[in-house]
């Protein structure tokens, strides 16, 4: 892999792990095995820092059990906001630790504002921080998901720095939850609103060409809309999909093979839930849970790689 | 005041200072004197903690000038993040030495996502977080500023939340920057798209019922579209509004009169680079960069008022 981690790294990456799914890691306390959450209490008491350190470890052991088959995770901010400064420390550490071993990070923020406000999002999760005359990375994010409600003033700053740093981002189009569609897929002039937010993409994308016709403006697209999927796949050639909602939001590898294209390139199927509690699904010792997380990382892979084919760069 | 924190709450401390303005504390790092900058990095290099205690000791001293006056603060969390973990932490500390000082705190984050996700981003900014036995609370937010574009998924989880613990949000409908009509001014059906979700702040309302006819979901409004400020007042009677754009961004407070109802209560709005700044604009000693804000607070202050006369609850 490059040193740089555009989207084009991204890609090379899902090719050659030929795996095109990323790890989400959504830690809630509740997934953290009891012997983890025993020592980190034990050590820092019932406190958000004891949570923030349980989570940490519990996110190392992940990335140590799935970096040599998965290309990618994809920290779920919320999770770590919710445990207040230390949960952030544990965001930045969990996304130095996935770099350090050679995965691409995904931060699910979602963040969205306009002009330098939108800069300063920017350079927390994507750039880098000047102060006096030392140069800083907040957080170590190689894309970003982003929404466009506020429209081009809130995605241009995102561009430049994209530009500067060689990053990506993800905007929402059509999510896969089940009230999306009351703004989303609501038509003007015939379209609906998450295809004009994918044409927007398109757009925007035409300023971070990448090497393999998908530019570093990729779209967040639910599995739980297979119809959408197929559609916007044809419509969107240079966007590349963040595919949430497989798995436990009820979508199936086949609700997702038309995201693909001939090359089996095209997007990224995030599972979070069944990976994290593959465990207690499993019913093995808790013990084992980065093994138990890895044999549905294989099985997941497997299962989609089933519909997409082999994967190749064009 | 009452010892808690709603939406009624904030209307009360707008009408007891007479003065619906709020000070956005979106302190970008050359806003901070320098004399606050060089005692910070001699104590803690030039690093991103020694510019996150500059900014907290600029925070503290805007809200001591400011509390007797303004009700209410709106820290933009971008301006924190970009300082990682450290900046989260100055985050936290000015939310609680502004709640110290009677003031009400409107965080500006923009949150979005659905279900237990969205749960974890309104436990960290509104709520309370359980670790084993015992309860935090990760951030000190009154209010959240959220995105509505997920639909009813992303805002239902905050509803909960904001019961629970007498919180409220504000949801972006029409905002200040020229693109928002990329998206927002569409027309579905005739009604466009900032209409809708306006439409849908009232219908949300209804579960977060207020004494003074607002309800605990708001709405984002911008200065800068007076016409549609004048139409949405009409349209959304239970809606207050969070109005930005007003000073830097060109609005005028004639241009935000409309948003006032005959009890001169309507909305609220906000001035950051104005107040964080003037003593760049009045020329005056750094070090009295508080006295500055103060005096273009009351500036401010005076002249909204002037449009929007007495303010008196119902």
């Amino acid at each position: 892999m490059d040193t740089k981690m555009s989207m084009d790294n991204l890609l090379r990456a899902i090719c050659e792990k030929q795996n095109p799914t990323v790890a989400g890691l959504d830690p809630k306390l509740d997934y953290v095995p009891q012997y983890i959450k025993d020592k980190a209490f034990n050590k820092y008491g019932e406190t958000l820092k004891g949570a923030a350190k349980a989570i940490l470890e519990f996110n190392k052991c992940l990335i140590d059990a799935l970096h040599e088959v998965v290309p990618a995770i994809k920290p779920q901010a919320a999770y770590y906001e919710m445990y207040g400064t230390a949960g952030m420390k544990t965001l930045y550490k969990t996304q130095e630790y996935a770099r350090s071993r050679g995965m691409y990070v995904i931060t699910d923020g979602k963040r969205n504002d306009i002009g330098t406000t939108m800069e300063a999002y920017a350079a927390a999760h994507l750039g880098k921080v000047k102060v006096g005359n030392e140069e800083y990375e907040p957080f170590m994010g190689d894309a970003l998901t982003v929404n466009g409600y506020l429209g081009s003033d809130g995605i241009n700053p995102l561009i430049k720095v994209c530009k500067e740093n060689d990053k990506g981002i993800f905007v929402l189009v059509k999510t896969s939850n089940p009230s999306s569609g009351e703004l989303q897929d609501l038509l003007i002039d015939g379209v609906p609103v998450y295809e004009r937010m994918g044409n927007m993409c398109e757009k925007w994308g035409e300023e971070l060409p990448g090497k393999y016709g998908y530019s570093g403006v990729g779209a967040v697209v639910g599995a739980t809309y297979p119809e959408q999927i197929a559609e916007l796949r044809k419509k969107l050639p240079h966007t590349f999909f963040l595919i949430p909602g497989y798995g436990a939001q009820g979508a199936t590898a086949k609700d997702i093979a038309a995201a693909f294209d001939a090359n089996g390139l095209g997007g990224i199927v995030n599972s979070s839930r069944g990976i994290m509690t593959a465990y207690k699904k499993e019913g093995c010792d808790e013990r084992d849970f980065a093994g138990a997380a890895f044999r549905e990382a294989l099985r997941m892979r497997d299962e989609i790689m089933g519909f997409v084919g082999k994967i190749q760069l064009p």
